[in-house]
């Protein structure tokens, strides 16, 4: 392959939104399917997610919750229960009718007219209902609390444009649902899932995020108070990655969550939940990812170290490859991150240059060569997937097993390091309006930036500001916790704050 | 407690039926939702099945499969393909209708007349349809194959008459899906499954199981060939665990799942299905547990020891304490198949018999008592759940630290035998209708029988049989792999035959 060629057409520059796409296709991630909107996840793709699961649900029940399960569905009368949920989620619900088929007349399989429900039920878009209506039976003094819960689950909210990963009517996540004795304690718990997520997505994905507060208007129906981590992409826009919600006394209100005190009064519990989902899939993508293809975060590859054998001559076919399966097995015997090495050899019929391109376009962290030369000299090809493809270092094969995690470590740390320059580069902290119009309208190919500016987050509902933002095609993103918090002017009305947002493009 | 006094009422003798749902309430495993035929799988119960998974799973992937994930919702005109697989699932199928919600005249909440579907869609009663339409888009040539796909998932099948863990509307699996070039490789594929669901229920489980083909009309709706794997619950009935499909090229042609051979011609693929359910904790439960709960095998037990802190003095509380959470760090550190042994302390605020009681019903393998005396001494006392509640040995604890994967060993072993032997004791060999009739005709309240007999399988559609056997309220379970084939005489037919068939009542 050409230097000046790349895996992927088109490039970011020329169109990241198709880029995207390719990368995904280039990986064998995911497809779409014939359900609309809903996508197929396939082995590469759910394998990244199973350890993200599997990352996830230790630090889940590290923090002392516990996975459980409740129904798919829904009915009607749980969701409007809580006003501003059922007006959030209304519009989004794949409803279930019938609960049988039969064939008509014309020999067509169609619901049948017989079997309607006597009451409509959707497929859950999120579990706030179901779950508080079992925690209502469940708690009955304040030994009954904390309810620390967590379910691993499909959910639906039917989308009308959608898009692998970041928007698709089924997905995948994690929902956390925990009621507390106090407000305080239900507070405590947000910031710590809130915590829990943007280490894993620091430490796990390399990918660098803002915790922050949403404003009113971005909140989560029916929430209290939503906390997110925002994470920039590499077109500039920004993507939550994670959310984790205060919901007050709200659905514990809706659904009779109430307990007895010490003091023998009855009070209505307070509750939180949290979440994240495949969509951190299509985060990791956007954030990492080259011209080349997927580049792959160490701990959360599905394999991390590829080992191609190369044998020009058929004599050699066997030596190689059981010298290749002895270095994989030496490998999977070295821990990197308290695991086993997750190392394979590429034991397809696929000539030698495409199991190469192979494990570029699939984000393999390390890919290694290995011929019959190599094998008399002790030595190996090291490939480093942070690197230009052809970029590589030949080394001593015992040397390389004993610096494997080290690598990894440090294929980790060049990725998060090149998202938070480019974050930092492209953050801006802004003083007026106009900086805001000029920076966002006058180039509508530019790369995103986030823009920090102080903003008085009550008037955000006011119509100028919500159209001027539009036109913009601004959101905000949160307000962040790190910031340093100082006195001034909200850019939209001159009111004196002290809050300041982060506006962006978003997913 | 009194010891004629048992923890569940009723006992098994008295009614089995209900004391299988009391033991799922003592235990906490799950109960029914709001959302008719809908279970919530409570935290002990999920930590159950999460165990199940991770033992399945890696023994899916040691065999070469790997997750991916398909939707939940399947179009109508994809169940309608293939004419057996409809007619055996449309009349329990969950119907999608509508993709929104809104408000009517009358301030209520209904499916919108303006949001109708096309197309309706079910919800996933089993994935062949859906997953055969992408497996054609995925296989072009031999190259391609074989394919080895499992899916972890929730599914639905509308039933009428719903029981925990046995029959729910809706239920968690797993579906392995595999295409490939041959016949033979397709059979291979679902003998070897059934050989790892055998091989899983009696040496995780401990449950005896037979293995063995099922007859054509108990066979999976559109399949060749269904392999089973039959248990006998305490009350002497069977119950499905798991079964193997051999789908021949049914699904495949219903598909269009081709491919060209060396040969250049295009054949269709061969195509399996295989799957085990939430249904296998049923089984756990009334294979093992007695009447004082549950009894868990060690291998899926969330906590395998179970350590109640004795401390009558408030003074000792903090000692006992500590001394206990150092004895569940040391068993921590000891392994049980190849994992480290699950210990936890009891530290809630409950009293030491409640503690003691509570480990019991929920099965909890070993329990363990220590006090300021046993700590003085450097004892402990053991309680076995396999044994009666109140017998126990007092024991050095250096020597229980290092006995411990022992005793489970024991444990399980121990369950399993005793499980073998109930069924051996219920297995009757039969010659004849007249003894059918007598065994299965005299007493309805008599434990049930698996009866070995002579049948004529093509014979099964004969209505005098299906009449009979519905009288007895028997089904054909299958006809057992391991039993020795020789020759005899159908009991209902007098043809000769070397088939035997195991006819019981069953779950």
């Amino acid at each position: 392959m050409n230097s000046a060629k790349t895996a992927i057409t088109p490039t970011r520059a020329q169109n990241f939104a198709e880029w995207y796409q390719e990368v995904i296709k280039a990986a064998d991630l995911a497809e779409h399917s014939p359900v609309r909107g809903c996508m197929i996840i396939k082995p590469w793709g759910y394998g990244i997610w199973e350890l993200m699961q599997r990352i996830l649900d230790a630090k889940f029940k590290e923090t002392g919750h516990q996975n459980a399960y409740f129904p798919l569905l829904i009915p009607l009368s749980f969701l409007e229960k809580e006003a501003e949920h059922v007006a959030g989620f209304a519009k989004e619900c794949a409803v279930v009718t019938h609960h049988r088929l039969e064939t008509n007349a014309e020999g067509r399989l169609v619901p049948s007219p017989d079997a309607v429900l006597t009451e409509p039920m959707i497929i859950r878009p999120t579990s706030e209902t179901i779950i508080g209506h079992a925690f209502a039976k469940w708690v009955r003094s304040h030994n009954d609390l904390p309810i620390l819960i967590n379910q691993w689950a499909n959910v639906m909210r039917w989308e009308m444009r959608t898009r692998l990963f970041l928007r698709t009517t089924e997905f995948l996540w994690q929902e956390g649902h925990t009621a507390h004795a106090t407000s305080e304690e239900a507070q405590q718990e947000t910031r710590t899932m809130l915590d829990v997520y943007a280490d894993f997505a620091q430490n796990h994905l390399a990918i660098p995020v803002i915790k922050g507060e949403k404003t009113a208007g971005e909140r989560f129906p029916g929430a209290e108070n939503t906390y997110t981590i925002e994470a920039m992409m590499q077109d500039g826009k920004a993507l939550q990655a994670g959310t984790s919600h205060f919901l007050g006394q709200n659905f514990a209100k809706a659904n009779e969550i109430k307990f007895q005190g010490n003091d023998q009064q009855e009070r209505y519990a307070w509750t939180t939940s949290w979440g994240v989902s495949t969509r951190m899939i299509g985060a990791v993508i956007m954030a990492h990812s080259d011209d080349d293809g997927l580049v792959l975060p160490p701990s959360i590859a599905p394999n991390q170290v590829i080992i191609i054998p190369i044998a020009r001559d058929p004599a050699d076919v066997a030596l190689v490859n059981e010298h290749c399966q002895k270095l994989a097995k030496k490998l999977r015997g070295i821990r990197y991150l308290d695991e086993s090495i997750r190392a394979q050899v590429d034991t397809s019929g696929k000539r030698g240059g495409d199991k190469f391109w192979d494990a570029v376009k699939k984000g393999v962290p390390l890919r290694i060569e290995i011929g019959k030369r190599e094998i008399e000299t002790g030595t190996l090809t090291v490939y480093r997937r942070d690197q230009a493809p052809k970029q590589r270092e030949t080394i001593a094969e015992d040397a390389f097993v004993q610096r494997a995690p080290e690598l990894l470590k440090e294929i980790h740390a060049s990725l998060f390091a090149r998202a938070l320059t480019f974050r930092d580069s492209r953050t801006r902290e802004l003083s007026s309006l106009d900086e805001l119009t000029k920076l966002f309208g006058s180039d509508e190919n530019a790369l995103g930036t986030f823009a920090l500016a102080h903003f008085d987050v009550r008037a955000e509902n006011q119509p100028d500001i919500v159209e001027r933002l539009k036109s913009l095609k601004l959101t905000t993103r949160c307000i962040p916790l790190d910031a340093e918090r100082k006195p001034g002017r909200c850019i939209f009305t001159g009111n004196s704050t002290d809050a300041r947002v982060i506006f962006a493009r978003a997913y």
